[in-house]
C-alpha cells in the first residue's frame, strides 16, 4: 500500500502523543521504535519498578500485557491508514483518539528477563470497523517472552 | 471447603507480599481488599499516572489488564489451598512464588472512569496443575469496566 | 428493557433458521431452548458422532467451541434488539444475516460427559457495532463443562 | 531436535487414531496432511453440512474452531516428543490419550469460502506440563481465514 502525502507528519505526531502524552506509557517508559504500515515496534528498558517477581527480577505480567495492548493498538491504527487516504490530518488524529481495544489475549511464554525489550505488532486484518493484530514481545537476546492477539475498534 | 489452621497467617503474609514486595503492584497502588477461598478482591485508586486516554481521563488499558492478571493469580493461589491442606507455611509460600500466568483474556467493556476501582477474582476450576479464574473490574459506581479469564500454573 | 411488538414473531423466525436452516447446527443437533433479551439457551443431546475422546466417551472440544460460538452469537443478536426498536422485521432479519463472530475464547473446565447439555449466553455489553457475550455450558448434572467469552459484530 | 527411532511408527499410529478413531473428526472429514516436530498440517474439504451461513455458503464458525483446536492439540503433542526421548511407544500413546485443551482463542478473519482448507499448527512453547501453540487456517487460495492460540496440558 502506497504511502500517503501527510502520513509522515501524522506518524511524527502519533509518536509524540504515544511517548509523551499518555501518562501510563511514561510510567512504563515506552517509546515507539519504528512505524510502518504493516509493522510497528515499541521499545522499553528494564527498570526496578517494572518487576513482578522480586526473587527472579522478571517483568510483572501487567507490564507485558500493557505493552502488548498499546503495540497492538498502534499497529491497528497505522494498518488502517489506507482506509483514510486523502483525509486531512485532523480527521486522522480524531480517529486515533477514538481507537479502543475490544479484547486482548496474552500468552506468557518465558520469564521477562533482559535489559531491554521490544514489542512488535502486525495487522492480521483491517476492516472498516474492527482491526485484528498480533503482537510479539522479545528481550535483548531475541527470546520470545510473550505473544498476544488483540481486536480493536478503528472506526 | 474448611479453613486450615495456618491459612490466616498465610493470607496475612500473602497480603504483605502482594501490597509491599511486588514493585509494579506498588506503582499501580494495588491493595488486597479481601481474601476468601472462593473469592478475592483487589482495590486501587485512580491517579493521574494511571491514565491512558488523556482527553477522557480514563484508565490505561494496561492498568486494567495488570489488575485483572494479579487478581486472577491471587484467586488461583487461594482457591488451590485445599490441595495443600496439612502442608506447612513454607511449602505454601514456595507455591506462591512459583505461581505463573499461562494466558489471560481481557474484555474492555466500558471506559475506566471513577475515583476507585475494585477487581474481584473467582476460581472456575482448580486442578492439580492448572487453575482457571474469572475476574471482573468495577468502578465506584458499580459499573462493570472489564472482565477477564485467566489460566494459571499452580503446581 | 421492554419487549417490542414484533419481537415474538422475530424470535420464532430466528428459532426456525437456527434449528433448521444452518446445516452445521443440524449436524450438532442444536435447538434453541429459550430466548430472552438478556439470556438465551441452546440445548443438544449426546450422540456418538459428537465424541472426541473415544476412550472416555466425552464430547469433542470442537463440539463445545461450536455450541459456545452459536450461543454467544444468538445472545449478541437478541441483546442488541433494543437498538432496533421500531424497525420492521426485514431490517431485523437482515441484521441477523450479517452477524459475525470477531473472536471467541473457550475454557475447557471438565470432560464433556452427560446425556444432554445446555449452553447459556449472556450479554456483557451491547454497543452499536460490537457486542460482548459470556457463555456457559452445563451438562444434565449441572456440572460446568466449559465457559467462553465472544465478541461479535452486530451492526 | 533429532528424530527418535520409534517416532515414525508413533506418527503413523497417531495419524490413524486422528483420522479414523475420533468420531467428530470423521464428521468434519479431517485428515492429517503432514507431521513434523515443529509443524503439523490438517486438511479437510468443503461439504454442505459444514456450512454455517447458508446464504453465503461459508464454513460454520464451529467447524473453524474445531479444526483449530485439534490442529493445536496435535501440534502440542508432537512438539513435546523431545521430552519423551527414549520412552517406549505405549508410554507415548498414553500421553496422547491424556492430552487436553486448557483454553483456545479463535480470531475469525475472513469468510470460510473455498473447496478445501488447510490448518497449520506451530508450537510456541513446550513446557513439561503446558504447551502453547499457534494455528492458522487457510483456504485453497491461500487466504488466511482464521488464526488461533491454544494452551494444552501435555503431562
Amino acid at each position: 500500500m502506497g504511502s500517503q502525502p501527510n502520513d509522515e507528519q501524522l506518524f511524527a505526531i502519533i509518536n509524540e502523543i504515544f511517548n509523551d502524552k499518555i501518562p501510563f506509557n511514561r510510567v512504563l517508559g515506552l517509546k515507539v521504535a519504528s512505524i510502518r504500515y504493516d509493522r510497528v515496534e515499541v521499545r522499553f528498558d528494564m527498570r526496578d519498578e517494572l518487576i513482578g517477581n522480586y526473587m527472579r527480577g522478571s517483568l510483572h505480567g501487567g507490564v507485558i500485557s500493557s505493552v502488548l495492548d498499546v503495540t497492538g493498538g498502534l499497529s491497528a491504527f497505522v494498518g488502517s491508514q489506507h482506509r483514510l487516504a486523502g483525509k486531512d490530518l485532523d480527521t486522522k488524529l480524531k480517529k486515533f483518539s477514538r481507537l479502543g481495544t475490544i479484547d486482548l489475549r496474552v500468552d506468557y511464554l518465558r520469564p521477562g528477563l533482559g535489559q531491554w525489550f521490544i514489542s512488535t505488532g502486525y495487522t492480521l486484518r483491517t476492516g472498516r470497523r474492527v482491526a485484528v493484530t498480533r503482537i510479539e514481545l522479545n528481550n535483548d537476546q531475541q527470546d520470545l517472552i510473550a505473544v498476544g492477539t488483540g481486536s480493536y475498534v478503528v472506526s
